[in-house]
């Protein structure tokens, strides 16, 4: 794997001016026709031996390429709101739009690259890291998203005679760091973990390029190549089964069709038991145990469910600083030109916070497949991938709950009706909900199988009758309370 | 100023109900009609006694309005990044766009109100704090968003008879904090602060408005009457002189014609120096020193003056994870729906941070005059806009440093036949910038008038002789390293 880059290849002057003139041609022209004609991103992942000139390479990529359309995204030690949330967020959150690429020091493998450069690593943790990695992997190039990782690499003799070089002379030294000179005693650590690292990552849609770095023009007459390779890459290819998530086969009942649309309270009980549910609420809310977890709150429902009102009955129990309300109609351009569930991620809680989800990721089986937005192929895989995205926010102390108000289709026309009459209340009525009416069985049918594959101990579905809002406003407060109580 | 909200005034249900829907639907068609095709936002900015049902206002707004284009904007006392930048940012950050209305909690006001109520108030505190806010409301009124100012208010004994009542039972005792028990005590000290901030901050543009509370449905009539009102103002008003940011009568000069453009540097002197710069910018950068600063690097200048090599010059010595570039074009339409300064602010560095700006908000006062893309009376007031703003970034302990790399007329001629030429070079260069050239008398102008009304001590401009790329590019690195020496 490294047998090449430990020869320390050398590319002469003579050889390397006009491969660079030529690389530096396809390379914008890569940019322009294959990146942003194609509406697709780039990620090039950085990783290697230290002194291997990982640096070098943002220079040279933004030199080579229009850097108006390159960001680096660098990271460190995660800290501050990063620690407050799943690993993974701030990966999400930077994700560049289509037709730009990213250039990323210290990703999603720097865990991993640690752990493997153990003396004595953690198998399982690695499978586990592993595991995870090519999952998010497979989603970005099913979304579009290229990815190449490159893994600089030099003998140690050369490392070591690198820094000797530079150490010599004031206008290199500082090139040097501390951490440089140290690492290179750690030399055969660190090639290990590249060889457990490559050998559980590496992928036709997500390839690790081993980048001989001894001499500068043969790195950099490499690091072009696969750039541009990676550019090129005609579609998404074929991803290997092993390398996504799945949810296995589900037993798809009629939750809907067997739910008790009767359920009803009156309005003396209601206003009572209100009062009493929101001062829980508001007590866990406050609480100090609160203060290390958060809340995501999911409302799905049919359209005039009540999702709305159910959702003013809780945050009127709750402080204004404390929580948000996210919207979710279809996305816009500027949400559109990233992964799916980007849009989502940038909402995830910090601790202490509660996000509201009036409408969801969700969509994604519901209305995007009922209408055809998307194609089945995307939507399937939905599944698997939200259940990832909820597992990552459960496993980082949210607690995740979900709603789905349900109507009878004649409650529903009542409601429409009212709505239309009502000179403050018909802005809630469009077109587009009577036509969704027409559609009933299939929304029914999606929402069934929906609630089989994503109803997870984790995160679990509450299916709310909502024929009557006092009964289902009551019932969602309900669940919420109890969630708190028992888990703080 | 509060005689009649401390009458405690009634609004018996009879006369609410009608006035209710009458309020409602009015509000809705203002919401669509005023804000939406108008292209003007709203923001409600929610202060008074503590009680007085400040809360509720959201939970009335949500309702009685579209909820999807109203988002809560709800502050505590700052913390983490908030903590590392301007006290003004977090509220920039989160200005909604175009069409849509925020409510604002714990506003700009809190710290002005908190100063207000104190035993002996800081006069002077009181007079910088509250010219600070009428700036920056001026500024936002200019923009398009329109703003009003929420003052809850009932009399002492309301209060106190509010939280008996509350607290007689379970079902609603816990709408009665600690803290407002507390503060029921100091209700003469918040009802003079009160009045300190409604004398200092009130404006045609952006009113007061004192709400009575003691009863929900005359503030809920009062409330919505007011947000009405906001939304139904006609145009933008006459601000009043005292209200608005001056930049003083300026001597401008003919900086760019007096510059010397014959200053040159032969290659070995320059990769000699380069090293040895770069070091220092290399030891500055990482040192502990800086961890509690953060530097802001502007670069102007003509096309083709070599901003793009200068800067990489900068970030070979920088580790990936401390810097931003941030490339400024024309905005797109999520930038352009928010006040102009928006998309700077996104990008104000933290701690030890190092935020680099390709072109910048000086854009204002260049291209978007030269080219009447903006009206005079914007681009005039915008000097004085961001004087105030890299005020703020070097108050919070940011070193602004601004570079102009200027070049001759034949130069520039020069470059730009060399890019047409080279095949990896041709992108950068565009009929757009052919045209600028023809106007290259009134870029000189607009550039002598900025360079005189924006050099100032704390946010220095250094004009740079650029003829000479090598000599440019070792000035611009000089002047950080100096700049970050003497300072740390």
């Amino acid at each position: 794997m490294f047998a090449e880059a430990e020869a320390d290849p050398v590319l002469t002057k003579e050889a390397f001016k006009p491969l660079e003139a030529k690389l530096r041609v396809a390379l914008l022209n890569a940019q322009y026709q294959r990146l942003q004609k194609a509406e697709k991103s780039l990620l090039v992942v950085v990783a290697g031996i230290d002194g291997a000139g990982k640096g070098a390479t943002v220079n040279l990529l933004n030199e080579w390429m229009d850097p108006r359309h390159i960001k680096t995204l660098a990271y460190g030690p995660p800290e501050g709101e990063e620690l407050e949330r799943p690993p993974m967020w701030r990966y999400w959150k930077d994700l560049p739009p289509k037709g730009s690429t990213g250039i990323v020091f210290g990703s999603w493998y720097a865990p991993l690259i640690r752990e493997a450069s153990r003396k004595h690593p953690n198998q399982d943790s690695i499978e586990a890291q592993s595991v995870a990695i090519r999952r998010f992997e497979a989603m970005l190039a099913a979304e579009g998203t290229q990815i190449v990782k490159l893994w600089f690499h030099l003998s140690s003799d050369a490392q070591r005679a690198r820094a000797k070089r530079l150490l010599a002379s004031p206008e290199t030294s500082w090139q040097v760091s501390p951490i440089d000179l140290k690492v290179h005693k750690k030399y055969d650590r660190i090639r290990n973990s590249g060889q457990v690292v490559i050998n559980h990552t590496d992928s036709g849609h997500a390839p690790w390029v081993v980048i001989p770095s001894a001499d500068e023009n043969m790195r950099a007459a490499r690091t072009a190549e696969a750039v541009l390779a990676a550019m090129r890459q005609q579609s998404v290819p074929r991803i290997p089964p092993t390398f996504v998530a799945h949810t296995g086969p589900a037993r798809i009942l009629d939750r809907l069709g067997q739910l008790d649309y009767d359920a009803k309270l009156d309005r003396e009980d209601y206003e009572s038991e209100l009062g009493l549910l929101q001062g829980r609420l508001a007590r866990a809310a406050r609480s100090k145990k609160f203060q290390e977890r958060s809340l995501v709150l999911v409302f799905e429902g049919q359209d005039a469910a009540g999702k709305g009102g159910a959702i003013r009955r809780i945050t009127h129990a709750l402080d204004a600083r404390q929580y948000d309300i996210t919207p979710v109609a279809a996305p816009n351009s500027y949400e559109s030109s990233r992964p799916y569930l980007w849009r989502f991620w940038r909402h995830v809680p910090g601790r202490g916070r509660i996000a509201i989800f009036d409408r969801s990721w969700y969509g994604r089986v519901l209305v995007e497949r009922v209408e055809k937005i998307t194609p089945p192929s995307h939507w399937r895989r939905a599944y698997a991938e939200i259940n990832d995205f909820e597992a990552q926010l459960a496993g980082s102390g949210a607690l995740v709950l979900k709603f789905w108000l349900a109507i009878t289709a004649d409650v529903q026309l009542e409601r429409f009706k009212d709505r239309e009459k009502s000179p403050f209340k018909n802005f809630k009525i469009t077109p587009d909900d009577w036509r969704n009416r027409d559609k009933w069985k299939e929304y029914a049918a999606a929402t069934n199988e929906m609630l089989a594959r994503t109803d997870v101990k984790h995160a679990p579905w509450h299916l709310i009758s909502a024929n009557d809002k006092r009964y289902a406003r009551l019932q969602v407060l309900w669940h919420i309370v109890e969630a708190l109580e028992n888990q703080l």
